[in-house]
């Protein structure tokens, strides 16, 4: 286990406890160097760095994953590990409704319904 | 004149002082509604909203065209008026950085490049 | 409510004449604006112009929908609303077999799948 | 040479007198089948089939290269086309400020400065 | 049926016996003519070219449908033709892995989970 | 100097033996750590992975980034790499050819016109 991974570890658990276990799980019999490399490169690398503070970075991940608009899970991964390092639901749904200006309405649509359901899941707001 | 139209003038301007009249003499003889629109509602609507502050707001969008990477004159625009508004070169390199995670090294790599040319045009770093 | 966001919610009516009520109750508690915004902007600044009918701004949004390939529900909706609003079936799905032109065939496949599915929900073809 | 070759001939010389010249030559030493299937596939098969006339087809391509945001060449190609084939300069502008709507402005905004720049090199609007 | 077609049969066949039925079955009501163009031209004219050979235009496709990121039912196809023309699951997985380079790793992570699936369901690794 | 940068250092100049040093040069003074990552993540880790051959490899690149369309300064330098590396031009615009079912004409053109130039600069066909 190298040192990027260990810090990755402990960057990826610091957003949601069960991330690493169950990306690893995931690909364990397929291609376990896509969870090693997640957790070395972008965890371990990008995420941890100076300069920008960990909760700025997931509003613009959050960012990017609402405009590209073909990555859903990860987007509601790091918007439950936004809400876990202390982002706020307002925070989180004003980067969201911005995006209907550099992606389009169906992109922030899409990126709020998914928001949507991991509130609903936190109970932030109520399910219907 | 509408009073969106009064506030996102004004929210443009904060970013960029030349950039609306750029805006609507560009568009004059053509669709002089597309600058109307862009100053009442990404400007005058959503970028000046309460719950997350405007240099928040400027990182997301550098975020997102970075991601996109099919908009490199708004992304030069927007990483020139995060610099008008407080935002350090430091907190915008490393958001594109970031993006190599999200959309991948060459969306990453013409980022850096967009801002490289904007930071070499304002004195930031030396132009060679 | 201002006249935009009343002009739009007769225009959005005219398409779907459900869509409104769902919009507003489904961002109802995370961010009522985003559905505030849909109905002013698209729908009563855009897509009420003149200069061109409502029927080919239809077919226009459905070809820049099956292009683009990640807004699926948006798709679905926009079918079925250029229908309600007199398009013919056969003039949709040219729209979408000439994007496999311009976004190849995958983007055409799938653009062509929702219209089936739409298709049959309104018993336009026969569900198998 | 194919009837379907002889039929996208036809179709693509509507459009431009010249592409068809263009395009072969372009390729002629690197890849001559791209421009042949050019002809064949998207202008012999496609853009005439029955169902939908040249004009909304030719509408509903600048809406997808708009909103793809990725191809300003093609774009050009086809604001041009489109001109030439009786579409009005009002009828692309109002397709490309849709475009804002479902894929944000920057995608409108790129698209508008290529149909400024088509509509200046036609003397439809006055170049400054 | 024209001599593209015919040719273009036999190389989707031999890629997946079932997938020409289920295409031309899927369209029959609503748009033939996109299984037959599919047949035409993607299979008939250029997969069967010279100057590279079947599994290495797979991967080539497999690459791009990971990129591109919005069209996984294609994608597991594609996969899964893949394996049938006898490219190794590692083959497939490596290219999957190496897009996270040049697309990110929501592209990488989508990619190998519709491997994954592919996989299972083939007993190449068994499900969990 | 890591293992992985060293290792990296050497994979990329077999592909193009003045481009770790053209992308130290281009971000020395705003963000060295971005031509770090790209030589160790891509070049270190992944290019040089066991089940898959570098030019296989280069191939694969060369789809994406022609379906992706947005990236051409990366699509020009992976042209080149791969004809350093021993793939064939006929091999390339193969590959070229072949987005243009994946992600449309205009796409596969771009592609196309990025081989060319290349072609061109390296004498492989003659510029005119």
């Amino acid at each position: 286990m190298s040192e990027r991974y260990e810090k990755g570890l402990k960057q990826l658990n610091e957003l949601d406890s069960n991330a690493a276990e169950g990306l690893i799980e995931s690909f364990r019999d397929i291609c376990p160097d896509l969870a090693k490399y997640t957790i070395e490169y972008p965890f371990g690398d990008v995420l941890q760095r100076e300069g920008l503070d960990f909760k700025t970075r997931e509003l613009a991940t959050i960012a990017a994953l609402t405009a590209l608009g073909n990555c859903q899970p990860q987007l509601k991964g790091h918007i439950s590990g936004a809400l876990n390092i202390g982002c706020t639901p307002k925070a989180i749904t004003e980067v969201i409704l911005q995006m209907s200006v550099y992606a389009g309405f169906p992109a922030a649509i899409n990126g709020m319904t998914a928001a949507k359901e991991v509130f609903e899941s936190r109970g932030i707001i109520t399910e219907k």
